[in-house]
């Protein structure tokens, strides 16, 4: 069964819609429900959020945001992290350009945040033109929203939506984005089309900006990813680049370290990234493909819970350097006219000591193969 | 009869205006309906749309888009083009300052978009303020819509709109835009006022970014133009001066020629400009003033269809060169405090091969006064 | 009682609220009344305003602009002025960012405009950052707004509105806005309350710009202020530094002056300044006190009626130079993390001879304590 929320070609805007298992006409394995709202009040007004509960997993996504995910849940284990910024902030109130391009600080909440595709990373100028922090993408509002739900086995669960970053003369982007669920699994998978609608090649970049805080992070928290190569984003992360991969308690002052990672991965690119907590009981394990995300930021922002106590697992076409000092890295790909690429994520919500061992052991396979070189210095002094 | 559908300051918003020719009250000589809609989901939320038409003739305005033509069609001829931004886009999602200035092309796609008031032209600093591309008037939403319909002949329509730049310290202006039709011609009317509420006389700059796609533009289509002076408008546009008027097939990588022409016209200062089909046998004339509107730019944007194959004729106060540039070049001219401008344009369908030769007979008639000065250089050097 | 109109958190948002003496379940003093509207068209779309009416008194005051004072009234006497800016604009449709930080004069005709709280002052780079004039407080949403009513002597009624402003990496801060009417006086009263909900100390900064036209300001209406320091703000008011407090009549191209004011207060640093008409017979007295708003300044901007005839007298923490500026004039405060700071005003409406000569009386008082040392030069060259 299909179920169009939105589209605005067709001249389809489902404001209240809400299904429940008792709707769908055919027997449902697992509790079912899907619910759109729409927010009022501060700089939410008028900002779109839908709720999809598919047996024990909850995720929240807001099309307005560019169908960004707002948090996941599985039984008991959350993924997404405490931001400063409370509100699912409408685009209409946002101003990407602010002091010196930081505006999407102003927004930044999301469990899944995306960052692209004209450009991602930090802001600063490139050839002539101003780029604001980490995109567009992220605050374009989605131009269609479909609920499929499968009547027969394996009966995935698929809410998609279409976001478009299209400016005359400078980019004719479609992006499909595909959220999936199935019943009984601890996992939700991302599945991601980025089409160039336009005749010309185009650069493009993408890093999804993936968040995590309590209850995974905490003092003695672990990343566990398969390194080839790792080296501080700048001066900054240097100091902690032994201690990468452990996370300290809230720490007032400790403000970000930032480190680049050229991962591992088997023979098809396969790879994961894992985040445990102390205990090794409970853990989130990425699990995504090299050639389609050949890089890997670890945003290390373990500073207080107000301010924002968070851990980034971000695979990318890019590093977070602006888009101009990437060119010589090899980091902004180009996408040409009526192609597309795909990107999938997998998202496994480990739920006891033998599900984060068993993905630890995955990590140790994939690094016995090769072992890490760290660099001393970042990959771009700016 | 008239219809007041928003007005700020009365406090009305007739969200779901409808009429038709059977609510007027008495017999109105065509088919006739008007129809107001508010658009859903993606960057188009909550922007309006009137549609209305009248006998043969349809007109689509954006009130939420300073009045904007979105385009207009009488019999099976449409006027207008196929822009890679697809959606009515609400200025509440613009950010006219985004990469230098260039925000203003997201939301463009318009058959007729106004260029002003307080500035037009290319991005770039005039003393000391930055000033974005093509200026701010069609992303102002209107504050007063209303429609009238004359009881008796000629039984005249129009849809006005007062769309207001007001900035403190920097401009009062209130823009009275008019959109005419009389049942039966194959042509509607478009009169603007421009009021200076303000009490300092203040610099002003329009163009009129009138813009055509298929099926006029084709190859072999031609612009006709009484010229008196023609020019590059920069260094791109010197290579297509020989063949400025004839228009190619769909050309990837073509981008845009844009030329600088000061036309010719009668005692009056009325002229047309003119585009025709290959065949010679459909086309649109525009005609207007050179008292109001001296100069015009040729936009020849023949790329593809998915990055816009279009036309632009575009009558103005000035060229599209920055502000700064136009002082010089007598092209900022200044209204006084109270003073009005008026700027008139007809867009005349040419259905015939009868049609389309007197046009161009009228174009042909006008040249025979002088010949054209062409310019191998652009006027401005930047 | 306690009457919630929007709470984004508790997802309450009561758009068509509406309460009468009637509605209150028990005996009010004098007629009451709170009405909620939301507006319609041009750039005030969707904007929220809220009109209270307690006796004599009526306020109305946007949530959507920061809980910002459109106007009061007390018997016959407004308080208010006439901006070129006539419709409550959302910032939805506002860019701070405009024509090198000048955005927020689109938007700007309210009685009391609060400008804050990362920054205020002209706009300009501070410390790698550009800093857009004035602020982003009153161009945020509020996301509470509440109204209580007392139903026993006073009788107070308040309405409160909390205003976020948080940006990931930059301020934690949230703002509430108290309004206070008490029944049967002639005054009304703001309370606010910064709170840093962060945990790293911030600068902050706040003037209360209050805005007063006809009927007060007129030709020969006189400010009073008890003065410890007066000085030019920049090379354009040392022509007006001796008529400084001496109002003229509307005078094109007057443009502004601004001056800046170390006003004295009594032993608890409490104070008042003061606005009257020529015939000293109405005036409005504002009451604050210095340890919570050190500096005045007095924007004497009395051009013509129609590019707005108006003197601000706006206590702050700072004057209106760019931060940068003012960290040596030791005018950029800082709030340490989980500190409030309370911002508390008065506004007295003065309604005959009497009440005009007992304010004045009471600066008089109070400059009797210290002579005014008037400064030829600005304190900041820029």
């Amino acid at each position: 069964m299909e179920y169009l929320i939105t589209d605005t070609r067709a001249g389809v805007s489902r404001r209240d819609f809400s299904l429940k298992a008792t709707d769908l006409g055919f027997d449902f394995p697992v509790d079912f429900e899907c619910r759109h709202q729409i927010l009022h009040g501060g700089k939410q007004e008028g900002a779109e959020v839908i709720t999809l509960r598919v047996g024990g997993m909850t995720l929240t996504v807001s099309p307005t945001r560019g169908m960004g995910v707002l948090y996941a849940q599985y039984a008991d284990l959350r993924l997404g992290w405490d931001s400063p910024v409370k509100e699912v902030v409408n685009p209409a109130y946002m101003e990407l350009g602010k002091q010196g391009g930081i505006g999407w600080l102003e927004g930044f909440n999301e469990l899944v945040a995306r960052c692209g595709y004209q450009w991602t990373g930090h802001p600063g100028e490139d050839q002539g033109e101003m780029l604001t922090l980490h995109g567009q993408i992220q605050n374009i509002p989605a131009s269609v929203v479909r609920l499929s739900v499968e009547s027969a086995p394996p009966y995935r669960v698929r809410l998609s939506g279409r976001v478009d970053e299209r400016c005359f003369k400078r980019c004719e982007f479609e992006v499909w984005m595909h959220l999936d669920i199935l019943p009984g699994e601890a996992s939700f998978r991302i599945s991601d089309e980025l089409i160039n609608r336009g005749s010309s090649a185009r650069e493009y970049q993408i890093i999804y900006h993936n968040n995590f805080g309590v209850p995974l992070l905490e003092q003695g928290a672990e990343v566990c990813v398969p390194v080839k190569q790792l080296s501080p984003f700048n001066e900054r992360a240097k100091e902690g680049l032994n201690t990468w991969s452990t996370m300290p308690a809230p720490t007032a002052g400790f403000d970000e370290e930032v480190f680049n990672i050229r991962p591992l991965g088997d023979s098809e690119g396969d790879t994961l990234a894992l985040l445990r907590n102390a205990a090794a009981d409970k853990g989130v394990a990425m699990r995504y493909n090299l050639n389609q995300l050949p890089v890997l930021t670890l945003w290390k922002n373990t500073d207080t819970p107000e301010q924002g106590y968070v851990v980034g697992l971000e695979p990318g076409t890019s590093f977070a350097y602006n888009r101009r000092y990437q060119r010589d890295l090899g980091l902004v790909p180009s996408i040409g006219a009526g192609e597309s690429r795909l990107f999938n994520l997998q998202f496994d919500f480990l739920q006891d000591h033998a599900a984060v061992a068993a993905a630890e052991a995955e990590v140790a396979a994939l690094q016995a193969a090769q072992s890490s070189e760290v660099l001393a210095e970042p990959l771009v002094a700016c």
